[in-house]
């Protein structure tokens, strides 16, 4: 009997956007290692142990995983999305770059998803058609400072932006900075797009101009897409597309 | 008979990465249109049109799709990896932002997909599991000196960088001119993983410092990762692991 550990990425919550081979680890796990919600996203089954812990715990969680996969179980650790965007499987590396070298040998796969940014762009329309960045907005891991730099300089790329984590409780604050930046750096009419828990049953959809936007459209479960200087909106009788077309002009 | 189009992601090559969701809308399409080798990856049946075109030919393909939902036909725009992503989803929103009016009323979706860099990351660890950007190196849609430009700050933001479209035989020297940059702005220490048709049979992933990175390590099937000043390289027996960590320190 041996062990293996898959990260594996769950989508952004619609059961049809979890590729085959994520659901081949879930049916072959003998355990599933994850974040509350994420981990009452799988079937339970005979045989199959769901370890669930709380957020702000991702080092334990991954040491917990390694060590299960290092004593011979099958695990699949579970993220939303994408595993290697914002999510375990970074925090799975780090506990592995510090723990017993053991660990090193073991057979570890990562298994890609869909990210949220790209669940949120689809449903927008094409947004992120061009040359864009990623942005965490939680301030729980780097200065803010940090974060404000990269905002500046993204603006200055002029790259459309995606930004994860915009807003919790714990942060109420941070989000109002990043639009008071976004004001400074981008003239009025930019677009923005607050998609909210994009392919749940709680998904809605909004687009607004930079100069209407508000830190309250934003919560924990908001993907933020602001525009470049070349995305465009166009209106119909649903939905407005927003796009960023693929070519700039010399 | 009421026509839609859908647009959707194939993801990396490997079916096991296409999602259910995108399953389904092939097999519903009365027509499946794309760029050659795209379409070459659906399976012909009883009913199905197959409508291939040449690469650099994306509004007239749009243009074709759209005109055919708008009569009726159920059509399924294939790209690989994820629409969204430099791929056919903005062609598709600017053809019909420049078309009939009645075209605005079409049902249109985009079905995201897991595109390469996210695959290419998996594949090589965690790389791009901190702040990141995304530069499509092709300047036949935007000027070079745009490129450039964008290299530079993303490197003064200290991102971590996937890098589409590095090298193709019509313009060999642009990706000569990326690494040229790359060395003035980083230490020649950092991280590089060329990550070749992932998730197909001729997938190779080659990790190396910047200062033994060579222009003929990437072609048209690569996507190349390029580090922030953070990530890190986990030595073991098997293939490195290559990884950023979630944390940035004050």
């Amino acid at each position: 009997m041996s062990g293996w550990l898959v990260i594996a990425g769950l989508g952004p919550g619609d059961p049809r956007m979890i590729t085959p081979e994520v659901t081949a680890a879930l049916n072959e796990a003998t355990d599933i290692v994850g974040y509350i919600p994420y981990v009452r996203r799988i079937a339970p089954r005979a045989g199959l142990v769901l370890h669930e812990s709380d957020n702000r715990v991702e080092l334990d969680r991954a040491r917990h995983a390694l060590a299960m996969a290092a004593a011979g179980r099958r695990v699949t650790v579970v993220s939303s999305g994408d595993p290697g965007v914002f999510a375990m499987a970074s925090a799975v590396f780090e506990a592995l770059e510090t723990g017993p070298q053991a660990w090193r040998d073991l057979d570890i796969r990562v298994l890609p998803g869909v990210t949220a940014m790209l669940a949120a762009a689809a449903r927008a329309g094409a947004p992120l058609g061009h040359d864009f960045c990623v942005i965490n907005l939680s301030d729980n891991l780097k200065p803010w400072d940090l974060i404000a730099r990269r905002l500046r300089l993204a603006v200055e790329a002029d790259f459309a932006i995606a930004l994860y984590n915009p807003r919790s409780k714990a942060r109420p604050e941070g989000f109002a900075r990043t639009l008071d930046i976004l004001r400074e750096c981008c003239e009025p009419g930019r677009v923005l797009v607050f998609a909210r828990a994009v392919s749940t049953p709680d998904e809605e959809l909004t687009v607004v101009s930079l100069s209407d936007a508000r830190p309250e459209m934003a919560d924990m479960r908001t993907v933020v897409l602001v525009g470049s200087s070349a995305t465009r909106v166009i209106r119909r009788g649903g939905a407005p597309i927003v796009y960023t077309p693929r070519s700039v002009l010399a």
